[in-house]
């Protein structure tokens, strides 16, 4: 059974190919050059494994990387894993495989928990401790080949269903119903109904679709157009209200199919929309056009945020711009095995475009009275400029 | 709008009643005697406010607690908001409204991050830092008539939807295509299509549909009957087989309406089972029945087990139960806000059972090459027993 087997050997190809990405930073000073890593947070296992399990990766210096597995257990032997029942241990273990304990461990201090940290630390008493956090999203912001063939998956699958959309559209619907149908199709489609978030501030179920004033309902989270949700407890996406003629319905929906994922949104209408309505949506696929054009290998990542904000204030339309009530602070994101990766497309960014990062960008509007309008695609940067992976029309198409 | 408004009068009664209880443990010496909680983790902001936001709970000692909102803002003016940037402008604001500054801060180290808690740890430099993670879940662990209500409601929504199950079953459908179908009619209830978890470790969509040996596959997470799911990257649930005569299906979905949720399982057939898979669900139905009958606040919770055991080893079931090939170490666990709070029902919980204590309890058992059987009911601990509060028929229907 595939179930019993820790990885193919195409994975073991790949995640060799990760682990060497993430060896050559540890050598880089900008990120306190560790030693070793000791991976434990759910997002990092499945980028240097390409599976879940509960556990840890040790990645040395240099060599194959080292698998602690708690849970499940039935893997068979191999030479570079190991099965714990705690991680006090590792270090008699590492000792037994003759590798020195390192000098400096590096864990991952933004995502596992004040607890956790406190333990494993104990566990290297002589070592001194890293936060390596920000070396390891470093690491997954740059796709490999194979991570790229992934989401392109993802967007011909969350493409194939956007096109079922308007057929799931029935007059006099609340947004909820719609967006209940459009998860349905998305879990057929092979969507695995769960978006995978970094940090614990977002919560989110399988997406938001956002139609008219719910749109410019404030987020309590990082999105770009929350709305109210149905219930205080998780306020984001459709708020249940019928959705009237004149209006939009933004989409912004699923698109994890295996491990990976693109994000992608479409608007359609509900009868005719008003002209700043078409205005703000055609200015977000200029928007588009032009950092499809421009941008480049080395560029600043706070270029993309300013070329978007020349256009949007050319065009007078900053009052709208991602938001109306709460306006938020970027007009992308990176996007892999989380939905918010490195970087955020900010007008503070000052990081550098890089080939094969992996970019969601999103310039929306809010117009009062209408909903929410504008694209967002998933793209790759290539040498030559930014390559669409969500391919579908971006007109706003009229439902009725 | 009600999205404008930051309680209601009953949410203030009911959150002031939570607040209560906390400060009542806050006294007690078993949790470090903290002089003020400042709650910052998603489940415990829901429980002190009732709602989701992005900010944090400060609880002092007596009095009112104070709500720090970064965001949403737009909660208008209230004596106890504040609206902050950052988590270092509390220690002024608390100066402002002349509240001395803690003692001893409580911070939820078991749920924040290293990164986070050493932020708010400099926030309060004077402060001596007490871990209260522990009392937030001994808090939460004991419900108030309020959210016994809340639960009852989900408990019935939950029933509703598996009423509907038998008709959503097809011959020759995937136990995946079955899952589907359930998690549609869920979400047309009412279900909000997030399954809050406590820890970083568990993750998961809808929840699971698991047929014939996939009950078998062992999980990486503390769950009792896992499944291997469609992709590494969520091992969990349905894996995609036709569910063939002869074996059983088992479904353990989603009933979270409100913030807050039920915890149900029932165990449906393909076809005629073996005498064994139908002698080890009447023995699941029989420790039910028993625990139903003898449990009392005060008694350990390590009895429940105990006595679950008992049932299993009078009746010769041990190698099939809580699972085959992986055997879960519990049978069950409270429920509330996250599908997985306090207490965990094992064999060394030496915690005492507490009035109003909401309890699933789920003995199940895999039987190889046949699935899972066994029932999950989610109840409520009264002085006179235990309250059963998913109510559903709990003989295995034949689907075909």
């Amino acid at each position: 059974m595939e179930q019993n087997r820790f990885m193919s050997p195409e994975m073991k190809e790949e995640t060799g190919r990760r682990i060497e990405a993430l060896q050559r930073l540890m050598k880089d000073s900008a990120y306190g050059e560790p030693s070793a890593l000791l991976i434990g947070s759910n997002a990092n296992l499945f980028y240097a494994s390409g599976r879940f399990f509960r556990g840890y990766v040790y990645v040395p210096a240099q060599g194959e990387a080292i698998y602690f597995l708690i849970r499940p257990t039935v893997f068979g032997e191999a030479p570079n894993i190991r099965y714990i029942r705690k991680p006090e241990m590792i270090g008699d273990l590492l000792n037994e495989m003759n590798l020195k304990l390192p000098e400096a461990i590096g864990l991952e201090e933004d995502e596992l928990s004040y607890s956790d940290i406190t333990r494993l630390r104990k566990c290297f008493p002589e070592s001194k401790v890293v936060n390596v956090s920000a070396l390891l999203r470093r690491g997954r912001m740059v796709k490999t080949p194979y991570e790229i063939a992934e989401m392109k998956k993802d967007g011909l699958h969350q493409a194939a269903v956007y096109h079922k959309i308007p057929g799931l559209y029935k007059p006099d619907m609340t947004d909820l119903e719609f967006q209940i149908e459009i998860e349905h199709e998305l879990r057929l489609e092979g969507c695995l109904g769960y978006i995978r978030t970094a940090g614990n501030l977002m919560e989110i179920n399988m997406g938001s679709v956002v139609n008219g004033n719910n749109a410019d309902a404030p987020s309590p989270y990082d999105f770009s157009m929350g709305g109210a949700g149905v219930d205080p407890s998780l306020p984001v996406g459709a708020d249940g209200s019928i959705m009237h003629n004149g209006t939009t319905v933004m989409v912004d929906m699923n698109g994890s199919f295996n491990g990976y994922q693109t994000d992608m949104t479409r608007v359609w209408s509900i009868g005719e929309i008003p002209p700043l309505a078409m205005k703000a949506h055609e200015c977000s696929r200029r928007i588009l056009r032009e950092l499809e054009q421009s941008v480049r290998p080395g560029m600043e990542i706070c270029e993309l945020y300013k070329r978007s904000i020349a256009i949007v204030e050319e065009e007078g339309l900053e009052k709208y711009f991602m938001g109306h009530r709460q306006q938020a602070g970027f007009i992308g994101h990176g996007v892999g095995i989380e939905l918010n990766e490195q970087p955020p497309i900010t007008g503070r960014n000052r990081q550098q475009v890089l080939e094969n990062m992996t970019l969601a960008i999103e310039p929306k509007f809010v117009i009062p009275g209408v909903g929410a309008v504008g694209v967002e695609n998933t793209y790759v940067v290539r040498k030559e400029g930014l390559e669409c992976i969500t391919p579908f029309p971006e007109e706003i198409e009229n439902l009725l």
